[in-house]
């Protein structure tokens, strides 16, 4: 029987989480409660998991790099959650909000900045531009994908952007802790770029899970009640689908118009989506890319490091089915 | 006569410019606005002048390495702006603002994150990890000065905490334009110093300035009106020098406590405090600071890029007197 994937590098998780704790263990008054929901959350640290393991699919294990370098990945996911939380949180303000809760939610934008430093500064810490540059690349197309977001709010986009959205919002960042743990192990190009290919469609899969969780969630797996997407306007895929439709179309257009000018049509729009079918048809992406994402593992030649990613990937996505 | 600070640059200058409009040129929808009135308002640039001048201080000058630097601390500052109006101007909200402002707004988040990236990699292309070192410390400080000055809003700081908040707040970034022009121009440990100290300085006295104009502009200068500081809650020197006069404090304090509820008391305040005299003693306390800073420079051997060094502080201070 294989070790499962955190069996594997159960110390390193110790080890990583214990080096963020120690650069967040100061009082941080009005950003406490951005820094303790993120950060310090005791998430599963996946990003550093699979950094850590493909860490180990070469030749060279350089521990402290891996340690150093799983950190700046969890801290640039925190960071930009709680940017996004910002941003997402805004439009729920009704009336004045009282002035502490205010300054409160405001500070967060520097929350966010605090952490990001912080995750440069492990990302310098290895002294090598070549990474540096790898995060810097990423990031920037993180955040442009974070605009187009934005910008594309209660549009009904298509498939191919709908995509490209979310390899933007989450695989880059999976890709890059894949393809970066390739490169500190000293593999080879080929194997580089198999891990960077796992975690890219690894990254899709978990992704669109998420966004059908979204649909079909309760609020105690959530923490949300269900439909929250579309309350912000992201339109994702379960619902892409369901207006792909006929039979659904002019109805669920009709519905988001309504959400546009403040109608509460959430759960309406939650209980089209799931008698469609759209949820199935999410399913069967989701499945698709995962196969594909542990297809593009088979130049790794570690067959530990292999299974791990793969029962990494095959686990998260027992989220949903 | 000697030159002009400007003079001496310009050319450095105008390259700087041209490398900023480069990383900026595409179309950026949402976020135009952030980008347009920050990075491409065409400002003084004057942190970019600090640097290049500095940079022309030793033996060395390496043209590259100053450009590039001269960019990072602009975006840098650049970025800072972009999130302080995000924070700044969210508790005037009043009533449900339309949705594309909204979303505009709150996309300023990512502006403000995309202009750091940019900032970043202008600053990785120097190669340099201990110039990489020095702006992350200070970064770090500007962060958590930032978030110190949310919570210290509406209070009545002492003199010694407002002159750390203007430290972190303006001064450690000209102090850093400084020592890292001195670093690269391959100046001694002592003339490296005396250029930090020199900009530490002319921060502090160009923040005191700052905040002297929040009561002495007008609508045309400032682009906003007087007694915006105190409206946000920011009390800053001349309203502090005004507090500590007992003649003046316990009207002041009542007021500051009538803005907290709502009330619309900035003109009054603006009033009292030109009245109680703590405008001409804010000015006496910046010209102190930057005679300090001019002295500092005393160890500069290069006379050029010492008098043009104080021909910039002292022109930043006529903006008052």
């Amino acid at each position: 029987m294989s070790k499962t994937a955190y069996e594997i590098i159960k110390n390193e998780l110790k080890e990583v989480e214990s080096l963020i704790r120690n650069q967040f263990s100061g009082n941080f008054g009005l950003i406490s409660q951005a820094i303790n929901s993120t950060v310090l959350s005791g998430g599963k640290r996946l990003r550093p998991a699979l950094l850590l393991l493909c860490a180990k699919a070469g030749k060279n294990y350089d521990k402290s790099k891996a340690l150093n370098l799983a950190c700046a990945v969890e801290l640039i996911h925190a960071a930009t959650l709680i940017h996004d939380d910002i941003v997402d949180d805004s439009k729920f303000r009704r009336g004045m909000p009282t002035l502490q809760s205010l300054f409160g939610k405001d500070a967060a934008v520097y929350a966010g900045d605090y952490v990001l430093i912080k995750a440069f500064n492990f990302l310098y810490s290895v002294k090598d531009f070549d990474i540096i540059n790898l995060f810097s690349r990423v990031m920037e197309k993180i955040v442009k994908g974070e605009i187009k977001q934005k910008e594309d709010v209660f549009k009904v986009i298509s498939f191919t952007d709908y995509f490209k959205r979310i390899k933007k919002k989450t695989a880059l960042l999976f890709g890059l802790s894949c393809e970066v743990g390739g490169i500190i192990a000293g593999t080879d190009n080929d194997k580089i770029r198999a891990l960077k290919n796992f975690g890219i469609n690894f990254g899709i899969a978990f992704q669109i899970i998420d966004d059908i969780l979204d649909y079909t969630g309760n609020r105690e797996i959530l923490g949300k009640s269900p439909g929250n997407d579309i309350k912000e306007g992201v339109i994702t895929l379960p619902l892409l689908l369901a207006i792909a439709s006929p039979h659904y179309k002019d109805s669920l257009l009709q519905l988001i118009e309504g959400i546009k000018t403040g109608e509460d049509n959430s759960s309406r729009i939650v209980e089209i989506v799931l008698e469609s079918g759209a949820i199935e048809r999410s399913k069967e992406f989701a499945r698709r890319i995962l196969e594909k994402s542990i297809r593009s593992l088979s130049p790794i030649e570690n067959l530990t490091v292999k299974s791990a990613l793969e029962s990494l990937a095959l686990s998260s996505i027992e989220r949903t089915f």
